[in-house]
């Protein structure tokens, strides 16, 4: 077992991430050194099918009881209902606060296991076995955890930071190629907005990425991690600096939407939303047109989208005034001024927000 | 208006309780200072008819967009369908990040409204209000926020601290007798397992707290709430010495389901509690006879039960150990080995813990 081990400096809420192949066989060794209590394994019917047994094993291998408890596949069952059934489930099997919630699937396994452990009892530990380069690249690492209400996205959650991460690149094979796809959207933002090297690299591995060479993934999901947990450690809760990481994310919330969430995956409206936010750049002189470029180029040579569809740029505008990340002060931006560099721009002119909408289509 | 300040000291999570006479009509100009944004005053009917009006004109006098949301009034009403009916208004009142949850009455409001705030947007600013002297000696403080499930009362919560307590005594001249007495077996908890200094004032001033004098209540209010914050801000999140807080709860709660939480207030049988743990205590020769007698009397001068009904001990005890506070490995016992201080005995004897019940019958 070959992995890299990355630490989330957090105080006492520090946590490794464990990024290499084959770790799935062997994640039960770990768990058994964090509690001597239950596991209850969350995970949808599709992954689990896939990968439950080997994780179950693992584990009872090691020693610990293990439980399942399987939602729906997809974003629609990211809810309270579905949150509360995992609840009622644990308190079937009687978890105690030494007890541990796994989340064995995507941001969607992730983002309801983690609130299942964040209202347990006041809190339990939590333990995530990403299997999206989604969820390995962003949401399995931050601590932010919650689902969705009928009137908006993750507006129902908490922070709760898990105490192990672990991020078996085999997984990543299974994916859809849209899945994967979307995934690459979060990578590009990272190199774009905080690192010019991993920009750098991923321009000259097009090819190994899009074949999912693993050599190539390691490097990729470690250096994401490790610049998510940068930012995450500067400001846990999302007071300021963590707003970095939207990028692409307020235009592409609206995209979503008007997609009705089943149009785009998620990293594919953040792939627009970051070519829209490099055209406010260029036109207020923050970036050049061939920084832009070059972005447009590593993104499409993803095989990301960077053509928005001829929505109304007004409706694309108001669905972003919608989103929750807009304070009660109004919209903010976060803007490239250079490859590697950020700024954000709070109520930018509501014309060149326009302006930068339609030159995106 | 005058009123006691008292700063519960954890970090960045730090914040003032305010206890005194007149404060409620005061309240806006505090809060003002907090937030800009929207303020949601959680309620029930019976509380938010008596003190509804007086702090939202104070709150609207500071110059706050300010909303109400009322629950029903008893224990069983703090469950999930009642939170999910408030998160559903602070959506359509659009409650931002910057908001602020305001809870105004006892436990049931203060538990259920902080719970709110703690997971409405991954969390947002919460400030209580509380009227009962439960409330403003145990509840109010401490961050312990959550709900009840049909398998358990609190399984389902977070710690999330208030930004600010304001305790107002004029409010605790509305409450039933029964609810004030219960508040009071609270108070004689903390000087049992705490505080001797505290222990003896509360046995020199017995008339005047049964009357409910202002100045006699404001000492205990704040001893109460200095003690509480002391233990809090050693173990914020309950992992060993906050339990020293449930001397007489482990019983109690059993009391309390086994009179079907209708028959007991919370405090009565905490008092029961404390009588049966005195008893346990006593037998192990941790404290002496006339300890004992000096606490039983205490609680009978304030009016609170110190004999148990004729349940079957056998009930009592099996009521124990489905409680949430037994730990995976057992039970864990509070006893107090003298006035103002104590020790935690885990998995005593079953016959030892019979015994101290068929005593206090």
């Amino acid at each position: 077992m070959d992995y890299l081990e990355l630490m989330v400096p957090l105080g006492e809420r520090s946590y490794q991430i464990n990024i290499g192949t084959g770790l799935l066989a062997q994640c039960g060794e770990k768990i058994a050194a964090l509690t001597d209590s239950r596991v209850l394994v969350v995970s949808n019917p599709t992954v689990f099918q896939l990968y439950g047994e080997v994780v179950l094993n693992s584990l009872a291998t090691a020693g610990l009881e293990v439980h399942q408890a399987l939602i729906p596949d997809g974003e629609e069952y990211k809810n309270m209902t579905e949150t509360m059934q995992v609840i009622d489930q644990a308190l079937h099997l009687q978890l105690d606060r030494g007890s541990v919630v796994l989340a064995l699937g995507g941001g969607v396994v992730g983002d309801l296991a983690g609130f299942v452990a964040a209202i347990y009892q006041r809190g339990i530990s939590f333990i995530q076995i990403p299997t999206t380069l989604l969820a390995q690249v962003d949401s399995s690492v931050g601590g932010k955890v919650g689902v969705n209400h009928p009137q908006g996205k993750n507006m129902i959650g908490a922070f709760h930071q898990p105490r192990l991460v672990v991020a078996d690149l085999n997984t990543l094979d299974t994916l859809e190629g849209r899945d994967y796809i979307s995934g690459l959207g979060e990578v590009v933002k990272y190199g774009v907005v905080w690192d010019k090297a991993l920009f750098d690299y991923l321009e000259t591995h097009i090819e190994q990425i899009n074949q999912r060479h693993k050599s190539c993934l390691q490097h990729i999901v470690y250096e994401c991690c490790r610049i998510k947990s940068d930012i995450v450690a500067q400001d846990e809760t999302e007071s300021g600096l963590r707003a970095v990481l939207n990028l692409g994310h307020t235009f592409g919330h609206s995209l979503e939407k008007l997609g009705e969430y089943h149009r785009y995956r998620h990293g594919e409206a953040v792939a627009m939303g970051i070519v829209i936010a490099c055209f406010m750049a260029e036109d207020l002189g923050l970036i050049s047109t061939k920084e832009t470029a070059r972005i447009k180029a590593l993104l499409q040579g993803l095989q990301l989208p960077i053509q928005v569809p001829q929505y109304d740029p007004e409706a694309v505008y108001n669905g972003m005034l919608g989103d929750k990340k807009a304070s009660n002060q109004g919209l903010r931006f976060i803007l490239p001024t250079g490859i590697g560099r950020f700024t954000m721009a709070d109520n930018p002119d509501k014309d060149l927000v326009l302006k930068a909408i339609k030159r995106a289509m």
